[in-house]
């Protein structure tokens, strides 16, 4: 842990036990310094990840303040499914049936699983895809197949080694989307009818190519504050053929939870020793609160096992469908299996996205969209904290736009999921998230939207809702979908 | 069989049988009206279906001619194999192996499954591109996800009803790339271990394809002159249990031959008996040499029973990866599998054809095209017919850009890929075109480049080439890889 990480952590302990209660001054960066021994910037990045993490507030020219909303959600207990047997996964009918709420323009998008459009510089973007695409460039069209445009492996080598990695351009493949990457990566590592070891929760997306793809999956339990449950996933390499391994270790959709870097690290060791590939889902890397990149797994491999998968259409530009794998020792492999699956990946939206990377000001961009996400994210749980019942959790997390919210236990989610339909809401129920119809009490809700008193407004809503059993009842519930 | 084109078939016979001998000037378009009691519009029809066929030639203010290369080359031999042998595809590696030649700048692209660059709009493209995407658009980027763009979706129904075609719009699925909805089709009708009925020979896309989703195919000969064998089809749903049919009957690729109308009709007919769905690959639709579009089976289907999958890469916009599928009955299917796979094509992409097809000009494009493919075609025909010894047989094709071309029993055509090879020319040998490694005396070559001295000079050394049993012998060729 680095320093300024402590000295947040010291002063979230004042501020959680109420030694520092809401409206109170946080010592100034001046003070602060001399109090504990540190540096000005040690101070700065500290209060700045405070900050992120909605427990304090700056107001100009007065200094930081105890946010009002500093109440932390109580803690979410640990899944204790051990889930070392094998499923089938059946799961799209549900998902289709929510997935279908966000066509809907007037529903309140909080079970979205998109950012809002208007955070993104689209029109930055396709100022980039007009340049890059006004004139003919035959050379392109050969270098934009398998493994992808040349120019864009380099900007994302590059972008890998500003943070702190080396990843050879050989090593990336440019895809339609990253969930192409994820499923390539899947199919090229288990035939139908193998094992997997997947998330729970995870997102359904995964569920869906997983059904797809035909396997079975073992699932690990992913704990909304540690993350995943390595004892588990030890015991499922120990008693069954697992293949591969397809897991979201920074910023998990749906908990936001990210593994510590030394739990990666084991991670990484531990699947070492089985020689099991590791396809990291990392699509949310870009989206951290704190002033640092979080580290991936694939910064710990040493083995060529991670096939590392990334996107630009959580960060930059959604609808151009550009992600990639950095697929270590399956890359040879992963650029067949993209030949023979949509051949390139769109050559106008690789060429924009180069473009942009060189020209579009991406480092200004992200920095600001960290800050909104963030505003937004303490926005979220303050409404959470207000309208909701007092025995709700909700996650806090530093990176991304979910929060994993527990309610309370009386509420069945996909009742709830129906009835906020009907006021004009959406949510993503928690039986989307596994193989197996479980978190029947949880939601995933998307503060990836400006706040507006359109959203407060939904929040309460939300929150009377759980009051009123007769609609979202968990007696009322009709039987989960087998799994 | 239209007027103008029984017209046309009866000059060809005079001048087959040398009663017309090349350099023969034909009948004006007034004495042939007289002649053949025909309207001025049947036989200028006619002339120019002669003309794309290379039979005979314009000359400036002096009427038409016999061209010089009107010698029809030898009709190859209808295949004998019954194929109702379902087998496993294994065909990938010597797939890439040819494929890596088409990255070698310096080669002669004769190999190559791309048209040349140079033919398409990409200027005009990239201007649609440039305007479609310029501004911040945000109801286009859900309006996007599967089915897809609405307006692009609107225009390509709008072709269907200009091919006499009704269409609905909510039948079209767009797609990263018409591969994309050929695989998800086969996938959403076929799992792994069911047999689906392909072509002998076929385009080894498909072959890796249905390589990749674990598929069993029992293969359909394609006579290079006749088509499809419907025979054999028809055993082969009686002795198996077939899922699907994965066929090409217009400009197949390679040999060229196009399924006539009453032939379809009854391919449709018989699969319909059989409650067997068709997914009939039909990129180079719009490459007709005739003044007409060519009916693709969709055409005759009146069950639902057809998805038709067509391409925007072959005929206008390499690179930009947007195919889609007219899926009949299968649209909600397919729309989900789409989902699934890699959400939805790219945006940009899909916004640039879409302004293109309005204002860039695409009739006016495909008009020119067409002649000069048609024109290419003649050079290279003429060119085999030069430089390639006497027993040498070529298809001539009404659309596309391919030739299959039998070369003398004596050459192997793998030896003949590898001697090509390094003389700095490309060709597709036969055996990358079917299951078991068949066609070892074939290969397919590309007219798709606009004819220059290069491609002579190639097609000479070819001829050479295919005189020298040393190189090229059948007695030298290693072992076929196993099926």
């Amino acid at each position: 842990m680095k320093r300024y990480e402590r000295l947040a952590d010291q002063l979230s302990g004042l501020i959680k036990r109420g030694d520092l209660p809401p409206g109170a001054r946080i010592p100034s960066v001046r003070a602060a310094c001399k109090a504990w021994g540190v540096s000005p910037s040690t101070v700065f990045r500290a209060y700045y990840l405070l900050e992120n993490r909605g427990m304090i507030k700056a107001r100009a020219r007065s200094g930081y303040f105890v946010s009002s909303a500093s109440r932390e959600l109580p803690r979410q207990s640990p899944e204790t499914s051990l889930g070392t047997d094998p499923k089938t996964v059946n799961i799209s009918d549900l998902v289709f049936e929510v997935l279908k709420t966000i066509r809907q323009p007037q529903t309140v998008p909080l079970g979205s699983a998109f950012m809002s459009p208007m955070l993104f510089p689209m029109a930055r973007v396709g100022k980039s895809c007009a340049t890059a695409n006004r004139s003919t460039d035959l050379a392109t069209m050969v270098d934009s197949l398998p493994p992808g445009h040349e120019d864009l492996r380099k900007l994302i080598s590059l972008r890998y080694l500003m943070a702190g990695m080396t990843v050879p351009v050989d090593e990336i493949i440019i895809t339609s989307g990253t969930l192409e990457a994820l499923t390539l990566g899947a199919q090229l590592l288990a035939d139908p009818g193998d094992v997997i070891a997947i998330e729970k929760p995870t997102f359904y997306a995964a569920l869906q190519a997983i059904e797809r793809l035909r396997l079975n999956v073992v699932q690990i339990p992913v704990d909304p504050v540690e993350g995943h449950d390595l004892d588990a996933l030890a015991r499922a390499l120990q008693q069954l053929p697992v293949r591969a391994c397809w897991f979201m270790t920074t910023f998990h959709n749906p908990t936001g939870v990210t593994l510590r870097d030394s739990r990666k690290q084991a991670l990484v060791d531990l699947l070492a020793r089985h020689d099991v590939p590791l396809i990291e889902d990392d699509v949310y890397n870009e989206l951290h609160f704190g002033p640092d990149p979080v580290r991936p797994a694939k910064f710990f491999d040493r083995n060529g096992l991670v096939i590392h998968c990334g996107s630009f259409a959580k960060c930059l530009a959604p609808g151009y469908r550009i992600g990639w794998a950095a697929a270590g020792r399956f890359a040879g492999g992963l650029e067949r299996a993209k030949w023979m699956s949509t051949l390139s990946a769109s050559v106008p939206a690789q060429r924009a996205i180069a473009d942009y990377l060189r020209h579009g000001g991406y480092e200004r961009f992200l920095h600001k969209l960290r800050r909104e996400l963030a505003h937004q994210q303490s926005q979220m749980l303050e409404a959470i904290s207000r309208y909701f019942p007092a025995n709700t959790t909700a996650t806090r997390s530093d990176g991304g736009y979910f929060t994993w919210v527990a309610l309370p236990d009386h509420i069945d989610s996909l009742q709830f999921f129906q009835a906020a339909l009907s006021s004009g809401i959406s949510v993503a129920p928690g039986p989307i998230f596994s193989a197996d119809g479980a978190f029947r009490h949880r939601v995933r809700l998307n503060y990836g939207y400006p706040w507006s008193a359109q959203f407060d407004k939904a929040a309460a809503t939300l929150g009377a809702l759980c009051a009123d059993e007769s609609r979202c009842g968990a007696k009322l519930a009709g039987p989960v979908r087998p799994a």
